[in-house]
């Protein structure tokens, strides 16, 4: 009897998640002719309820075309399997007769990828393939997803600036990530020099706190007349609580399945609003959160996040076929490699940004952070300097 | 002794306002050798206070990057000149011994121009050329500026979509425009089919009801399990007030310098939200406001819009050497044909979408409108078809 490999994408959808989907389904055609590859619909659920799409004999120029669509073409979950809901994914891939499973995602991903290898006892291969627009996966370089959603952020923040060149106050874009501030960094991957916003860069890993905020506007304003701000939704005062915690009451605030509070209401952008309306009385400033459009804009699918997400998807099937794991982006001698690392390296790790990219004391990128952005978002635009 | 025009702009930037200058400057200096051409700093402002940036001789090629690049170079206003301001702008023009001013801007700058027309008494050419994303003027079948910030608009929806298809619930985008519904309704250019969203789209030219809209929404969870909707910063009530005032108390309102309440803060947002979570509670809601991205994203620049802009630049110097008027873009033939109107015509006056642009009794658009939106937008990107 040929083979059966099962295929999932969980969480947040990104630019190119489609393109692991295709990368991993054509080389497991390749590799394994006649083997049946099905694609779950909503990430393990669809395993756990017996809704597939059967990927073994698609045109292979109809995967090509949703590998260039942005979404999650199979559907995905925020489900974070329990016991029982394992055991229900493990019975229905032992009834699909699966001899691997490819999930891709993120860290919760790689954790339900081990869960299930420890349960399936060895019969199974389970192999977990990175994607995450945050970054935020440990053993990697970088993932798939964050190169196009960084481009759109920053071209957001450049063409902000040119904006607020011409009509001068304040701007604050609110940049998705709840614990590490990557996505919300490459706002400023393509600064110029000091005049070009944005000014200032808030992120998770520095506690942040209304009274420096509105010190580091008021000086950024009197240095340029602008100041551009870019804030992770996830920034957090010195106590540790997110600062939507910190400004609403505790019976307010949502809570997701998982108990994480609820970043991406409009309590984060009031509570910016209300602090530059106390702190600068009178001055022209404007909130904004950037919300679902960095994660999979259309018009901004970076070609090399793109083949990257494919090729992931084709180094799943060798780490199936080695038994399993997790898939890892490495950066050795200027190039992306791709390497196999146990499922429990990246399960459940949050990797944030290093130290050394803020300058000590201050909300401005260091040049160790410039050139990681640099390298993965190089400028894709030429812009004319403006005559104010 | 030789000419002297100035030039300036007004208003909200855009993606394609430098080209408009650009444009301009080019054939006046070809028309007119040895002219002086001054670009004055922050529109009228510039005028009154004598600050203008010498464009008589810039190179073309450094000329050619700027009309390339989103905003506003020489700086915009939102300055509504009064009686005195008019005077003391006029006598800036008879200082710098300007035989021709061209502004560049909305209906409000069409306004300045005429009331400049009539204190000047025939000795100045005064040009209004247009420029507005909200695509609202008058004898104009679209604005330079309006294309590349639809093409925004319905990549946005369009990526939006495919998100929400891949994890289903309701998504709300506020999109610019107070009084006039043709951006919003981009969001709905590239739809294929009534599976795709926006699913709803609200308009100022239709009264808007919470609870018509929550219905909306619960027939629309019903049929696509997903919901997304685009709304226009102006929407208002059946009373003739904005959503905004009808939920904000009267004191906590700010306003701007022309009384106009100020519609892009998160009230609106917060509004949305809260009727989502008491008419759909527990159902997964997000309500995120594009802002500013639509009006001057650097990777939406439009090439037709880019063209038109620059041409409307070209024609202005014909309307000057006219003796003043407002330049419009109207649709002959198959073609966008640049005519010249009287500023009075188009001064102070706002074109909404024409009734039959939405259909009747419901909030979705009508063939009318889609082909309109198409003919100026085409579909830009080739779309996979998800399998959920």
């Amino acid at each position: 009897m040929s083979e059966t490999f099962v295929i999932a994408q969980g969480g947040g959808p990104t630019a190119v998640i489609n393109q692991t989907v295709v990368g991993a389904v054509i080389e497991l055609r390749k590799r394994y002719p006649g083997a049946r590859v099905l694609g779950s619909r909503h990430g393990v659920r669809g395993i756990r309820d017996g809704d597939y799409v059967d990927l073994s004999d698609m045109h292979e120029e109809q995967l090509r075309l949703i590998g260039r669509t942005p979404g999650a073409a199979l559907g995905s979950t925020r489900d974070k399997p329990d016991q029982a809901y394992c055991e229900a994914v493990l019975k229905g891939l032992h009834k699909a007769g699966a001899d691997a499973f490819i999930y891709i995602g993120g860290n919760d991903t790689s954790g339900t990828q081990q869960i299930l290898t420890d349960a399936a006892a060895g019969k199974i291969a389970f192999v977990h393939a990175p994607k995450t627009i945050d970054n935020d996966l440990v053993e990697n370089d970088h993932t798939p997803g964050f190169i196009s959603a960084a481009e759109f952020v920053a071209s957001a923040f450049m063409s902000v600036d040119l904006d607020f060149r011409a009509l001068p106050g304040i701007y604050v874009g609110i940049v998705m990530g709840r614990h590490a501030g990557f996505l919300t960094a490459a706002a400023a991957a393509w600064r110029k020099d000091e005049d070009n916003g944005p000014h200032l860069v808030y992120v998770p890993e520095r506690a942040f706190s209304v009274e420096r905020f509105i010190d580091d506007v008021k000086a950024t304003l009197a240095r340029h007349r602008r100041c551009v701000v870019a804030v992770s939704e996830g920034i957090s005062t010195a106590d540790g609580r997110s600062l939507v915690e910190s400004v609403v009451a505790a019976d307010k605030l949502e809570r997701d399945a998982f108990g994480n509070v609820k970043l991406s209401g409009s309590d984060l952008t009031a509570a910016l609003e209300q602090a530059l309306a106390e702190g600068l009385p009178g001055k022209r400033a404007r909130v904004d959160a950037l919300g679902y459009m960095p994660r999979g804009f259309v018009g901004s699918i970076n070609p090399v996040d793109s083949q990257e997400a494919f090729d992931a998807g084709v180094f799943a099937v060798t780490v199936a076929s080695e038994g399993g794991g997790s898939v890892a982006l490495q950066h050795e001698n200027g190039k992306t490699m791709f390497r196999k690392v146990p499922l429990a390296a990246v399960a459940g790790k949050t990797r944030h940004m290093p130290d050394d990219f803020l300058q000590a004391g201050s909300n401005q990128l260091s040049e160790a952070a410039t050139a990681y952005l640099k390298r993965l978002v190089p400028e894709k635009y030429e812009i004319g300097e403006p005559f104010v």
